[in-house]
């Protein structure tokens, strides 16, 4: 009831990725079945086979930014057909059950031990197995979590919408970017180029926050209205009180407090790219004295994935990438690493 | 130009108050005096004279919970006249003109220096002279800055409404507590018993939060639907993601991952007792995994004030409240700082 695919996976902790092949389940009746062409490369791949968050099951197949075509359906698969285009993010399962599986948040859901991550998990589909992502030549995915890939994107470039996209999007389209906002975005790589894009396209006016003021012209191509080089104290002081809300994509620890001071009354701070302890004291006075938020946000749910994507094609929004070949993943994760990547490396799949 | 009043002043740092008197300008043309009838007694009250914020300009007269009738008014004034009963809070200017003051926000006022406090800070309309508050037999206000008191309401006990009224009825007004939503109240004293009051007769489903089980009888008492002993890790645990909103008024530091946990999507934690540095660090993933905020908040407008006054007299809610005279001032702050008050002090000024 099982097949063989390729794939490029860690071995083990600290080992380079390489070749190997992985096991897939056949289908089941809401199955559908993908002949991956495209998957991103996100820093979470490399936390996760470097083992920075530990609990890593090695063998591990990671990437969850994926588009391909199916290849076979279910019985009870009415959805999608062979041939179409389609993409799998982060998720592979949530109950459907729950509050807010319910009401459409199935990327919040409750059920204990989910939702159920793409890769690194164990896999709630065939016992004793760990979930598998992407940087494979298929995979097989239960119907609710898959979206549909509009034609009219590139579909390699479209691969980091699934996580980087999504990312932005949901909070953004959550604390109303639109017309007459002025919106944020710190730190401008992966996930904050396409915070500028969308909150650009939703019809805010968009800043851009960077450390380097080498990255100004690159900030205002990719549709930022305004550059702020967070370094500079004067302009950090003029942009006081300004703004609606900030999305934060800074990956670490930080001190919150300069951008708190920019956030107009009921103006959000949220933070996107920091997962873990926030240890940098923040002043309960900069919320207090204009009734202002620190938020969260992370990834979105498969409603809003297929927005976003309808989103995109209406917009003419693909994320920037580099396209590289299966054996240049390990050079690449160090790049990422570096901070050396503008603004997405995809890997080609048919060179796996 | 100005006129003597007794009053009930700190003369100098770590001195007992003690009867002094004071000066008062008299009326110009957009001013009311007030003969002062109630002050409320608030924390803030204490650290400002007690020097735990720094930088107190004495001899000084606190108070800013004023209750009082109208004894004249300028040439300007025509919304209050002679024999109205009204109110003075914690701010006695704010400059009228900035963008918040002009979205009725004036708590928010962006001037320099601006909003000015009702004591402790330099007086905009006499040069020299400190802003000097409620502990006295009369005060002049600017008629922007006062608000009318239902005749429906007990005067003692709604002076305490015009700052710990006003901080909870703004954060549960600002963040939608309503029929339908979850709210809970952390820290049941002079703040928390108003919240408690406020987020029921607004129709939101009103949980009290208290580490003392002994409490739980008198927090329903106020009004509470439930109430959570939260030193209690299973009522805790249970508790997970039911509320929309958490007003916390405890007073200092402290960690807020327990209370994060409670909220659902999108619900918000509001700090409005805390005010310093934040330095218990927060899981941003307590965040991230539910679209949750960290927010605060701080008095409110006096559009807002003078909106729970009428709210009060609706719904026939006041303070509760003990009624001390002048001469137990010293004795009422010890009492405050021991947290052996219930709920709120407040001076019956005639005995001044």
């Amino acid at each position: 009831m099982t097949h063989e695919v390729r794939a490029v996976g860690a071995p083990a902790e600290n080992a380079p990725l390489e070749r190997m092949t992985i096991e897939r389940r056949n289908v089941l009746p809401d199955d559908v079945r993908i002949a991956i062409e495209f998957c991103g490369v996100c820093h979470s791949d490399i936390h996760t086979v470097r083992g920075d968050w530990g609990g890593v099951p090695y063998p591990l197949v990671v990437g969850h930014e994926i588009v391909g075509t199916v290849v076979e359906v279910g019985a009870n698969v009415a959805k999608y057909s062979v041939g179409d285009t389609v993409g799998v993010g982060c998720l592979i399962k949530s109950c459907g059950e729950c509050t807010n599986c319910r009401s459409g948040d199935d990327h919040f859901c409750q059920a204990p031990g989910h939702p159920i991550l793409t890769y690194s998990e164990p896999d709630p589909f065939t016992p004793g197995w760990t979930t598998q992502g992407g940087y494979s030549q298929e995979i097989v995915v239960t119907q609710s979590m898959v979206v549909r890939v509009p034609d009219a994107l590139d579909k390699a470039a479209a691969a980091p919408l699934l996580c980087a996209g999504i990312t932005l999007y949901s909070p953004l389209k959550n604390w109303g970017a639109g017309p007459g906002k002025t919106v944020g975005i710190v730190g401008i790589g992966g996930l904050g180029h396409m915070g500028v894009k969308f909150a650009k396209a939703l019809g805010a006016h968009t800043v851009a926050f960077t450390t380097s003021p080498e990255k100004v012209a690159m900030c205002k191509e990719l549709g930022a209205d305004e550059v702020i080089v967070s370094t500079n104290a004067e302009a950090m002081k003029a942009a006081a009180e300004r703004f609606d809300l900030i999305v934060s994509t800074l990956p670490g620890d930080h001190d919150m407090n300069p951008y708190l001071n920019l956030l107009g009354i009921n103006g959000s701070y949220v933070i996107v790219g920091a997962v873990g302890m926030m240890t940098e004291p923040f002043a309960s006075y900069n919320l207090m004295r204009r009734h202002r938020s620190i938020a969260g946000s992370q990834i979105g749910s498969l409603r809003e994935t297929q927005e976003m994507l309808d989103f995109c094609a209406e917009h003419n929004i693909v994320s920037d990438i580099e396209l590289i070949d299966a054996d240049g993943i390990n050079a690449a994760f160090d790049r990422v690493v570096a901070g050396d990547v503008k603004f997405r490396f995809v890997i080609d799949n048919s060179t796996i």
